[in-house]
């Protein structure tokens, strides 16, 4: 369990770049997809982060988890719009996306503050 | 792989009536659970169903996928919506979700024929 | 989503022997590790088929729904205990548990009749 | 991998207690389904926390691995019924059940002391 | 269970263009991504179909085991490396894991045939 | 996120030794299986453990990479194929794999440092 998510958000980010560098072609080409999925479009780029965040709960994913925190706050979306994302993921995924969307929302509260 | 969602609709419906009559008060919870987390709020109850569908194709749930299409159609989701909602699975999923993805968007285009 | 779980039992044993013919030394050495894990301990031996197929349910295997199913039911489980099993998966496991626990219970209907 | 169970157990129900605030229907319906699913039946309920003990392992949730093995504990379950849990999520889950199985049993010795 | 692994395999192709040209961008950005990773490098190019092959038996995608497998056929594998790629998978993913290491080898014999 | 891998490695390895302490027979029959699925055959050991390290980011554990990565040094495994085993699993699985791929990066440059 991540207790300090702004420090966290450096590791991720540090450890994706070295990844970036080891395997530059892949990696591009993972960054357009996630450019071209999370593009506005008939749903918005912040509904898509928050999906993207749904969908990070679900599997248990803590990096994830911080990423699209990270980047649903850059794009409006407030504590109730987490807390609902999170409530959604316990419905599709009963107690291990309790625990995880826990973190979704102490996440936001602690890169938001 | 599922090749008529109309009937496979009325299977996964007829399971589920089974074994909320062998274990009602779980899934009478459970239902609970349902109605709170995809009722209208801070998002409201269509992007919500969305974001459950975008978890069934991350989860490769083919009934989740067929019953969550059904509930995003009847609260007015169009094909660009499930489109983008498979594009956020992918991105968060890869190749599975591109194949579990495919079979969301067959399930609308079967249920709102 | 299966119709005939009799017939289905029937692939997924011959499908598993010809692996086994494929990659015997494998298929051997994962056979002991079920006959450890399942024999009567501390927990006994339904119990234990039970427990696996929670999380057959869990990860979504049809085929492990099958299989462990029919061995509950050789172990003596009944009706109820499969039931209450699902819901464990469901507490655990949400909307997808729901929907293959629904099948576990199918399962159970059709092996047993 | 957590070092420190009771530190660990202390921050699990702290998060949960945050999500339990900012989205109460939701968790309010998701713990009766807890409850309903873990109640003695016909299988009792010690049984029903090592069968959720098992599936945290088996989908590799750490916060679920503590929270279940707790409880457990609390319902009588001694060290011999966590290690055959955790060998049945082996059966059903190889490796990362084996990583996540030895975190149970660490969880039952710390909780236990 | 698939029965037909050759009509199967057109069902899953027709329905990936479908998606394709649902969200052309993303299902674009999407085969780049699969191009770049696929491609020799310092692993060969069927070493990595089969090390994808072995990732859609772990998460039990059926669509993904029938490309896969077409795509290790069309890149020389062997029947014995399908095998051991199963066998891998086993080790790392228990029971469910046999179930689908069997649909592999299955789809390799009707594929091929 | 692992910060140590080599004081990780000796947790990972020390937990697994319980386990073996606990439940032998389940432990020494799926070392059986690791022994088998992972030897020199139709496909090389290292090409093997690489495959496993590839489920282990695919299935988001944190363990699996440090122990997959640590084999895979033994038999001879470089970077760039680290990297490329990384890159086919973020094809198989989007976001969280290249999270957990990032990770494996690190954990072969920490370990064989």
């Amino acid at each position: 369990m991540i207790s300090d998510h702004k420090e966290f958000a450096k590791e991720v980010d540090a450890r994706a770049a070295n990844l970036f560098k080891a395997t530059p072609d892949t990696m591009r080409a993972f960054r357009g997809l996630m450019e071209s999925a999370g593009k506005d479009g008939a749903l918005d780029a912040k509904t898509k982060e928050l999906m993207a965040l749904a969908i990070g709960i679900a599997v248990h994913c803590e990096g994830c988890i911080n990423y699209h925190t990270r980047e649903a706050l850059k794009k409006g979306a407030n504590r109730e719009e987490i807390a609902e994302t999170a409530s959604v993921a316990i419905e599709m995924g009963g107690g291990p996306a309790a625990v995880y969307g826990a973190q979704a929302l102490d996440a936001f509260d602690q890169l938001s503050g």
